[in-house]
């Protein structure tokens, strides 16, 4: 692992440039991107698992695609780095998930080999298929490969958008990236077959799949052979649920051998007529015995050292909000044995690992399928259990309809705890949680919190349980709190009041969520101007605090509104009531700060708020020119 | 069908009374239940097709099963019409589907039988898992037993749930209606099998799917066949894809046959330990000449005439939108090469079948995935093509995340043909379009439109057609136009502008959409107060016209806004846009008017809109509420 030449891909300026080299010196050149990829992650942080289990796929399909005229989709987009090496970013890897860098996924204007930007899953299938049908019409666009994880494929979208393209019969093709199966070395059937295959005489593609599979070692793990009859159909059976869908298959193959690879490529490019199924079998974080040996294969890293594989720890003064919420849930199902967890495949992105922990027979991973764990938890709710359900703010757009149909319609006491909530820095615009106050308090018989520190966060998930009324959400942010001293117990807080952080006169700023710190600072600077605010944390986008509000419009010149969100939430909901009330027609000069109406590229979160036009100097000066310009003049 | 005896069905006041009858009672019962079905949707109109279906079935498992502790989840709900009847709803029948009537579908406040309303498809299985963890944690529930169509299992959502439910592997029921698949009789093999299962001797439930098979008859109708290999994996094989999801599997039997579905239902309820399937064959309309003859089954029925079929006509003065908008969209397409319709499952309901009709190659309709569908139109949209998603507002909640994270995050030109924006009548809340115009406004890049009548329609197709530089949304209501004269080409409107339809002083209507007719009647209603008014049609409520609301706050006391849709949309964004300007500041009453802030049941639209508060009185009303107020007093 030390040493680095890096001759063969210092000659790859582009993908052109694969389609000069032998077969052998691709694995040779696998070898060196492999060692550059780990050499760039360990200074950088980032997906380094998924990114090493796709070296020798990622060339094969450069060397065999004619890209960027055919289209290459990565799914989710986190095992893109080998791709970003040898589309022409290799230079600009060092500022891979950086402030002004390369993104950790693909993305459409970051180069013409993106041809479809991703980061949420199973998405491919269906983007590849838009293409396809694009080429068929006449546009100038080549083929579609769609390369999609084990994982993804389980998602709904991904059966729906199979379902689609199979029934449609084009020429396009889907590699399946099962990581979840380590396989043998090659055998000798498998290998016969694949050299049969690039030779014109060779059978029918499709009667390739049976002959692969008996080709296969002997027993699997109880685990990986659960995946591979999922994704093939039944085990023994010469025909696959893929063929079944209307695809033709071809595997399961070692994605680790360009010898198989490349061959079985080419054939399938050669000689598809209609969708085509590629199954390859590779090992997350492979080539790098660190990743290997680790339980999650260095899925997402911080900085490392490459020689032990030490990852540099981050600061952690305060507990984050992620483990907040996994304990304080854990704390309070020790008394009340009708709560439940639900998580969408991440248990410890969620902190639903925690209450797991505690309570496995409690907690429900559903998997990649937000639309059945909201409805799921639907249907735990009207039984009289008290589900929560952890999902983040921008995976929640998944079970947008659920939410609204099952759930509020039926006003069931879901919990919704809201991680991410906010704008969430390396992962960028794709993660941020700008959207779930706007598309939730607009909904008839929903509670929507917001936690303005990790203690409000206690008495919120307190609150939640306590709340069988109806529907009930909670938001806040990724990373660490405060460093507020947290709570014993959560206290119930009363539904719809929010409170009076700083009392004081002129300039009232209600703040909706952990924004609240940054409104304490705009107080301040305020203040230093010889002029008085009130702080208030509003707790509730819904119900909103009447009475609050109505002190604040009462009592100041001017009203500030401050949320982590884009516009259409807290500040939207205040104005609909002030504007109902009749209380915007004197005397208040009233903003709204939001998120402004464009997506906001990754940067450290300060940055990135910076950028939104959200910091405590914003808010004062926002706040100070509110106040100057009562009573305004209307403009023409 | 003249005779109407119903002398069993008389004695059955709730499914406790099925108990007592022997099977051949059964039987009887159901040509009793199924003849009045159908003489009372004769009476009211409703979705008759689905329901006479599933009269056997609905029979069978009220008398197996134990509701309302067990509990029957039909998914969508349009089949659930003997279940009404036989759940003490009888008498209700003739007011389904009527202002303070029956639902059309499930709902859980109208009875303990209906444990998860339901609407929209694919819920069932996620909302049985949810009941079924409930009863294995102790609560006092029974069985949970899902019934859903094989349209509705195509969904992403149930392949989640299936997936999800085989791995837990709970004792569980679904029910597969597909009636696809108009079987034979019962042949001999299949009986013989029902028999066994009733003994306790009987070979273990597990292995008579295979049976069942082998028992079926010979070559079906290729679609017939195709949805058969989509829901049981592959033909031939002994074992299913249920199976392979951890599923038992038991079919296919007659689903009109109560001496099939009798012993394999108490079989079934007695012996599985885990998750089962149950595919039955059902004939949509069975038991009903016309609906069986007709292409649709009489899916969804106008009131008719029992002897002839003949169902009334509406009043049909104007087109509806729905044609208006197929029609402008097809004569655009001849000259546009470009234009693709992309449908989920309703061609005929979005209008695209007239697309389809000319343009066939040009139409995708992509089955009940709006998930896929969305995306796969990102995808001709990225390859250059102008894609035309035709989808209802209720049902686009479906593909929220895809809207977000595929289509506006890329800025792609995706159109989006949002029918049914508003409240829609006799489908009541489930169906109503109350809040896109929130969850769409809210996302950066993202142009949104409504029609204010039937030629603004067709100006916001042309205008779509012509929009490259990102995605753009129109929303229309459900039901005819408003009988305007129609342009013989539509006009490409600039982007952002909206139009001035009276000018006045005193008090200005912004009405965005197609409340604009009831906003002229309020604007009659106010001069006739002596009071003068303007009312404008914003047309955008992305971007908004800025010219023309600092137009009207200048010359204005009061400003209202009106749209049919939720709080958190247009008047929100008008409130958000006057408040960052210091518009609000000075001297102006604003007042927003939404949908307020609960579901509103069914009716016909216009008692639904006087329930919601947006008559033209209400209109009326509220601006001189308004005027009055300005300037008003902060109260405390």
């Amino acid at each position: 692992m030390t040493s680095s030449n890096s001759s063969l891909l210092d000659r790859i300026a582009g993908p052109a440039d694969l389609k000069g080299l032998a077969d052998a010196d691709l694995t040779l050149l696998a070898n060196e991107l492999r060692t550059e990829i780990i050499h760039s992650v360990a200074q950088t942080g980032g997906h380094l698992g998924s990114s090493l289990g796709v070296v020798e796929l990622t060339i094969a399909l450069h060397a065999v695609f004619d890209t960027p005229r055919d289209k290459l989709i990565w799914d989710v987009g986190h095992q893109c780095y080998p791709h970003k090496v040898l589309t022409g970013r290799r230079a600009m890897m060092k500022t891979l998930r950086k402030e002004d860098g390369l993104s950790g996924f693909t993305k459409r204007s970051e180069s013409e080999f993106d041809p479809f930007g991703a980061a949420h899953a199973a998405t491919s299938i269906s983007a590849a298929m838009g293409f396809t049908v694009a080429r068929d019409m006449g546009l100038p666009t080549g083929d579609a490969v769609a390369i999609i994880g084990d994982g993804s494929i389980s998602a709904g979208m991904a059966y729906e958008a199979m379902n689609n393209a199979g029934a449609e019969g084009r020429r396009m093709f889907v590699i399946l990236n099962d990581n979840e199966m380590s396989i043998a070395p090659p055998v000798g059937a498998m290998s016969a077959y694949i050299s049969e295959l690039t030779r014109s005489s060779a059978p029918d593609i499709k009667t390739l799949g049976a002959d692969f599979e008996a080709a296969m070692p002997g027993p699997l793990r109880a685990h990986a052979r659960r995946a591979k009859e999922l994704v093939t159909g039944v085990m023994g059976s010469n025909e696959t649920l893929f063929e079944a869908l209307g695809f033709q298959y071809i595997g399961p193959i070692n994605g680790h051998d360009l010898e198989q690879l490349l061959p079985v490529l080419r054939a399938a490019r050669a000689r598809a007529t209609g969708p085509v199924l590629i199954h390859c079998c590779t090992v997350k974080g492979k080539g790098y015995a660190p990743a290997e040996k680790a339980a999650d294969r260095y899925h997402g890293v911080s900085a490392f050292n490459v020689e032990t594989g030490q990852q540099s720890k981050g600061k952690a003064n305060a507990p984050s909000y992620t483990k907040v919420f996994g304990t304080a849930l854990s704390d309070l199902a020790k008394t009340d044995s009708r709560i439940v967890g639900v998580t969408a495949a991440m248990p410890s992105g969620t902190g639903m690992d925690i209450f797991a922990k505690q309570f496995p027979a409690r907690t429900f991973d559903v998997g990649m399928a937000e639309q059945h764990g909201v409805t799921f938890a639907a249907g735990l709710a009207a039984a009289g259990m008290k589900p929560f359900c952890a999902i983040y703010s921008t995976f929640l757009q998944r079970a947008y309809d659920q939410i609204v149909h099952d759930v509020a319609l039926q006003n069931l006491p879901v919990r919704f705890a809201i991680d991410r909530a906010g704008l969430v820095g390396a992962d960028g615009a794709t993660h941020a949680g700008a959207f779930d106050v706007g598309y939730l308090s607009g909904l008839p018989n929903m509670t929507l919190m917001a936690a303005a520190d990790e203690a409000e966060l206690v008495h919120m998930v307190a609150t939640a349980a306590a709340h069988d009324a109806g529907p009930i959400a909670f938001r806040y942010p990724r990373g660490t709190g405060t460093g507020t001293i947290l709570p014993e117990i959560g206290e119930v807080l009363t539904i719809g009041k929010g409170r009076l952080v700083v009392e004081g006169s002129d300039i009232a700023i209600l703040s909706f969520g952990a924004h609240l710190e940054e409104c304490l600072k705009a107080s301040a600077l305020i203040e230093a101007q010889g002029l008085s605010t009130t702080v208030a944390d509003a707790r509730f986008a819904k119900p909103l605090d009447h009475s609050l509000i109505r002190q604040l419009v009462k009592h100041h010149k001017a009203l500030i509104t401050v949320e982590q969100g884009a516009m259409g939430g807290f500040g939207a909901m205040v104005l609909q009531y002030l504007a109902k009330e009749g209380l915007l027609d004197g005397h208040l000069a009233v903003r709204t700060m939001t998120l402004p109406d464009r997506f906001i590229n990754q940067a450290a979160p300060d940055a990135m708020y910076a950028d939104a036009g959200l910091t405590a100097t914003d808010i004062a000066a926002t706040a100070l020119q509110a106040l100057q310009c009562q009573p305004v003049t209307v403009l023409s």
